[in-house]
This record gives structure tokens, C-alpha cells and sequence, in this order.
């Protein structure tokens, strides 16, 4: 693979969640998109409007085509296995969409199935590839303040009352908090903490039965060197963390509306409306959603248009607070704040790169340069470990212990890429 | 007890940890104080200059006086249970400061020695007798929010570097964040849980080997009802909880000097001095410690002339978010904030009295009304056992049950303090 052909050539499967893939694949100088498969004629004028390349209605077709070197799998939860291992088994590498699968037999699956066939599988994009994420552990991972012995992390939102699709309010689909969220907290928490938890304790909790999929849980995690981390995400739009937390989002942007209940009472409207849910969902990720009476953080990621990259802020998944035996850290609009014997500085880092950009940049230097990337098959099936954890403790109010972690790998070769710009 | 005499008789043994007890006892208009015990002529002759009354040197010759009806107990914790025993034995009703007793037998001891003897017996001062905890639970038991969920609560503070005698840094004489300030945490923790725990997951660490008790701990617990609390405390002097709540620390004042390590660099400072620790920690105290450049927050009570109490703001044990299933609430410097359908709004809850006074408001109401006060025998050797468990568990890493567990008793009567005068 060492001698694979410039550019790295990607097919795009699902075009609804790939609008920030694409952006940070046709950013790349070595990446581009040849290909691209949905059952949506509008999803695909729009696409192609964009980004010109071939036209395929089935994934597997596109898989098949000489052209592609590598797919991005956006397609629905339920159909992420079925399709990964349609690209896998024609030999292209794999950049599947969070959750990976609903279940460990069907990650494991795909993660021997990659590695039978020398292809790379990355699961993404989580809030765990952004820059302040891989900085915290590289300042873990210096000693500069101690080992690592403590994370708190709350995100409160509105999630559960954002457009949503039957299959995101089904937990039996990989809907709910836990398979949608958690992905991103649970890679956020396992990263800075190193990779390896030993058990998992939590509860969850489905509290509106018109929304019947989890809308919250609290989780302790403990790791094998006995750190902790315990994590909260609510997504029923009462209080929202980002009122302590510069105000900021994911993606950077200022959390609007943090009035709580305007997110349930926007979509009240929006459901009888005539579009209905589902184009109240479109309209808030292509960004027409987002007025002030109708939406809290919008899912769309930005364009360039909205804010030039290096002026936003860096993303926020909510309020996280890192304690290692000599220091605190905790991240600001530009970086991070450390808190140690020397008072209180900011680090900051550069805000060139999203984490969707580092995942395309990293996902590349695999390919191109044999080095795994750092969110691999095994680390996002150990990911799906912890969320699935949190599930069934929910349900037995017991620990579980978790069997199928691996550390974090690559956090110095990771560095280089919070220098801002791509390699 | 119902035809108890008025006033009732307080004896106060041990002054140096009793300043505010005095303060809110003598401010009680059916409470007075008529004795004090303590083996320092110094301390006695401060306070008796404050509060004239009968002077002891011997805890047991002041238990032994009949004018004196009830006694606080503020004498270090190596004594708690003698002490208290003592007053007891005599048939005086006992105030005991938090912690009671360093292991569950002592515990136990002296609540069913005070039941057998007729008293009551109080667990105090603790945080968990601040109006906004009892208005958090107030609402909860209204059920205007729906069913309790979640509680977080954080205090990241300095109090390992605060001055300290030796036994506050012992674990084995109930030294150590878990047993200084777990008391307070668990209090408000299971006050606003409703008590039952069911049980303790912990992490603790004792992280500077000059400083050696425990100076952090996280908490995860479970009530009998499946809600959850997951709760962190940290004494390190790096990051700060204050920073993200309104800046105001226990006692209602603002957290001065949040600057990470100055409280570490000040106690360095203090101990190179001619006085020492000792004098550090006594200057801090009596609120000369309260310069600038010496003390984060203060342990010393305010006194009325620094802060009229009406003025103040509540007094804030770190950040705390309380989730039920259709509203959060977190403390304002005035009162409550409630997140729920209706908006963000604010509760008002008046500032007349703190903690301490509703306190000897409950316990003059259980000796004069016979109503046992919320914070009584049982709830604080509950409390007590909420604490072991975190210890317990930091050493197993495994979960602790707990078997002592009592309910939260009173709520709607305690209300009827928040009006905010002396009834």
C-alpha cells in the first residue's frame, strides 16, 4: 500500500451526513472524490453540483469501480455493516460513519474482515479527532502534569428534540443518545484517557415516550490504571452545558437559543407543518433551520462561507474537565487552559483544522504511508464496547467489564497535525 | 421534652470550630449559650468576651451542669464520640460537628445511646443545611419537575492547602477530603436524593506525599430508586469550580484569589514563617488569613458586620445540577435556576438565614416540639456510611453497598425556613 497512487480517490456512499467528509476529502491536496451513491436523485444533483464526479445509485457498484480507491460509508445506521463489507470485500479502504454497528459480533466482522483483506477501517467522524482532543493527551502523554487521574465531562443539549428519523429514535437501530452521542463522548473519554477501560457503571434514560430511544445517561468509567471518568449527556433541551462553556458548540459555533424547551417547542411546530419532521431535519442540517426561533446548535457543519476556519472557535463537546496529580485542563475558544503551579495560561491551538479535516489527513497517511490511523476498526469497536456497556448497565444497574479495549495509538505522529496545516 | 423549659441552654465545647454556631445560636430567639468548655484560656477568654457565660475546662464537668440543656460538640474528631457520649450520659441533647465519628460501630454507639437516653442528637454544620438545598428538594418532592434522575455535582477547591492541623491530614483520624468535605457532599447529595443510597462506586487519591490524606475523590452513586449522583471533589488548588459558579464559595462569599497554587505557594510561606501552620490556619480562621495574596476561601464563618446576612449571596458547595425528568435546576447567587418547558427562570429564596442558623432552628424545634430534626443520628451515620464507601471503594475499586441508609425526613416542614425568619 506504501505505493498506492496519488490522489487518494474516494467514493461517497450517503451523501445526507458526508457534507462535511467531502469538504474535508476535496480540502485535502492528496484526496479527491471520484464517485458517489445515494437512492436520492435531489441528494445527488445537490452532491454533483458541489463536487463533480461519477453517479452510482448502488453502493455496491460504486465499491466495484476502478476509480475509487476508498469509501465513506454515510449511509443509515442499519445498513453500515452491509455496506463497509461490500467495500472491504471489493478491496477499498473504509471510512464508516459513527455508530459503526449496533452490536460487537457485526464490529468485529468488519474490523477482521479490513484486516483479512490489508484494507484500513476507520470509524468516524467523532467529536474524539478534534484538535484540542488529541492536545490534551499529548499533554498527558508529555508528564508535564502527572498522570492522568480524573475526567468529568457534561454535555447537555437538545438532541433528543432535533429532527430526527424513526431509525434515530430507535435504540434497536442504533438510535438514542447512547449509540449517537455516546460515540463522540466515548471516543473523547477513551482517547485522553488512554484507550483502556476495565468497566463501565451508568444509568440511561428514555423520558419522553414520544421519543423512545434514550435521551440521557450518566456513566462512570474506570480505566485499567485505576483513572475515572465520569460522563454526562442529556440531550432533553433544560439546561445546556454550553452556558458554562463559552457558549460554544460542536463545530465551533455559538450554541443559539439555550432557552430550554425552544428546541421542543420548535419542533412541536415543525411536525405540523407540512413538510413534518423530516424536512424540518433536512432544513436544520443544510443550515436553513437554523433561524433563532428554531434551532440550539445545528448539526450542519460549517461552510466555508459561514466562518473562514481559522476565525472559529475550536468545537466543544461540552464541558470537560481533565485532572491529572498536578494539574487541571480544560479547553478554551482558541485551545486550551491549563491550570498547574504556575497559575492559570492558555495553550492555543491552531483552528486550521476541524476534526473532520484531521480524519481525512490521518485516514490518508494510512494509506499512503502504511501508519494505522489512530481511530482504527479495533479502537472504534472499543468504543462501541464502552457505549453498549453503558446500555446494559443502565439495565442491570451492575458494572460491566469491558474486554475489547486498545490503547490510543499515535498521539506524537498525531501532533504534527495541530501545527494547522496539512502535511 | 415538649414542656422543654424556654430558652434552651447550649454548652459549647471547643470553641475554635463553634463561631458560627455561636453566632446562630444566640441569634435564635429561644437559644442561648450558658457555658463553654475548652482547654485554651485563650479561646475561652475570646469567647467569652463575645458570649459571657460558665467557663469549664473539663467536657464532662460542663455536661454535668444543670443549666446547660443541649451541647455542641466542636471538639477535634479524635473525641467526637467521647464527648458526645459524655453529653449523653448527662441527658443533654447534642450537637455534634461533622465528621461524627470515624467508622460506623462509633456511629452507631452513639445513636442508639442518644435514643436510649431520650436526646436528640444532630450531625452538623454541614452544607446540606443551606436553604437552597432544602428548596432543590422541596421542588423535587412537589413533583412539578417529575421524578429525581440525576444529580452532578463538582467542587474543585484549595482545601488540602488551606492550613490544616496534622489529624486533618490523617485519614486514620478522619482527616482527608473524604471525611472533611464528603460529609458535606453527601449530606446535600443525599438530601436532595431522597437518602436511600443504594451504592458507592469511588475513585480517591492522595497525591502529595507532604499533604498525606486523601485530597480528591469521584463518587458514583446509585439510590434505591435507580436515580444516580456522580460527584467529584477536589482539594488540589488547580482548577477552581467557583470559576464556573458565579465565583461565590461556601458561606456565600466570592472565591478570592482562584489563581491556581497560590494557595499551596501561601501555606509554603505561612510554614517558613515564625508561626507556622497552626498560626496560618488560625489567621485564616478568624478572617485575618483573608488577605489577597493568603486565602482562596475562607472556613470562617462571616460575621454580620462583613456581610449583613440579607446581603449575601448563598452559599455555594461547588456546581451542582440537578436533573428530573422534565427540568433541571442549578443554584443562582439568589436563589434556584430552574430549566423546564416554561424557559429559564429564577427562584428566589430569601437570604436571612444560612445554614448554621437552620440548624439550631431544626434542633430547638426537635427539643421543644419534638420533631426530629432532618439531620439527626441516623442520617448522619447514613452520611457517614456514604463516606466509607467512597474510601472502601477507591481501595476494592469495586461497589460498595451500603445497608444504613435512611430516608430524607421533613422536607415540607423544613420549608417553611425558607421564608427566611426564625419561627
Amino acid at each position: 500500500m506504501a505505493n498506492e497512487p496519488h490522489p487518494l480517490r474516494f467514493g461517497i456512499a450517503g451523501v445526507a451526513a458526508a457534507a462535511g467528509e467531502a469538504r474535508s476529502i476535496t480540502a485535502h491536496p492528496s484526496c479527491t472524490i471520484t464517485a458517489v451513491a445515494d437512492r436520492s436523485q435531489a441528494n445527488i444533483d445537490a452532491f454533483t453540483a458541489q463536487y463533480p464526479c461519477d453517479i452510482y445509485t448502488e453502493v455496491e457498484r460504486m465499491c466495484a469501480a476502478p476509480n475509487v480507491d476508498a469509501v465513506f460509508i454515510g449511509t443509515p445506521t442499519q445498513f453500515h455493516v452491509e455496506h463497509a463489507m461490500l467495500a472491504i470485500e471489493h478491496g477499498k479502504h473504509v471510512i464508516l460513519a459513527k455508530p459503526m454497528a449496533t452490536n460487537l459480533d457485526d464490529a468485529q466482522l468488519l474490523v477482521e474482515a479490513a484486516e483479512r483483506r490489508g484494507v484500513w477501517l476507520s470509524i468516524g467522524h467523532t467529536q474524539g479527532f478534534e484538535p484540542p482532543i488529541f492536545k490534551i493527551r499529548e499533554i498527558i502523554e508529555s508528564g508535564e502534569l502527572g498522570p492522568l487521574r480524573l475526567i468529568n465531562t457534561w454535555n447537555y443539549t437538545d438532541w433528543i428534540y432535533r429532527g430526527r428519523v424513526p431509525e434515530e429514535l430507535d435504540s434497536s437501530q442504533g438510535g438514542g443518545v447512547v449509540f449517537r452521542q455516546g460515540a463522540h463522548q466515548m471516543d473523547i473519554v477513551r482517547w485522553i484517557g488512554g484507550g483502556l477501560v476495565r468497566t463501565v457503571r451508568a444509568m440511561t434514560g428514555v423520558w419522553d415516550p414520544e421519543r423512545p430511544a434514550e435521551g440521557v445517561y450518566a456513566a462512570f468509567l474506570e480505566f485499567a490504571d485505576g483513572a475515572v471518568a465520569s460522563c454526562t449527556l442529556s440531550g432533553y433541551d433544560y439546561f445546556h452545558s454550553a452556558e458554562l462553556g463559552f457558549g460554544i458548540g460542536e463545530g465551533g459555533q455559538r450554541v443559539r437559543n439555550a432557552e430550554p424547551g425552544s428546541a421542543r417547542a420548535a419542533l412541536r411546530r415543525a411536525r405540523a407543518s407540512r413538510g413534518g419532521e423530516a424536512a424540518y431535519k433536512v432544513a436544520r442540517r443544510s443550515g436553513h433551520g437554523r433561524d433563532p426561533v428554531v434551532s440550539h446548535e445545528t448539526a450542519a457543519p460549517v461552510g466555508p462561507s459561514d466562518h473562514p476556519r481559522g476565525e472559529r472557535s475550536h468545537s466543544f463537546y461540552g464541558l470537560t474537565v481533565v485532572t491529572c496529580e498536578r494539574g487541571d485542563i480544560r479547553q478554551s475558544p482558541n485551545g486550551l487552559l491549563i491550570y498547574d503551579d504556575g497559575g492559570r495560561r492558555e495553550v492555543e491551538i491552531p483552528r486550521t483544522l476541524d476534526g473532520r479535516d484531521v480524519m481525512i489527513q490521518q485516514f490518508s497517511d494510512a494509506v499512503v504511508g502504511d501508519r494505522p490511523p489512530p481511530h482504527d476498526g479495533r479502537w472504534g469497536l472499543a468504543t462501541l464496547e464502552a457505549q453498549l456497556a453503558i446500555l446494559a448497565s443502565g439495565r442491570s444497574r451492575g458494572a460491566i467489564e469491558l474486554v475489547h479495549q486498545v490503547p490510543a495509538r499515535g498521539v506524537q505522529g498525531s501532533s504534527s497535525l495541530l501545527s494547522g496545516a496539512h502535511q
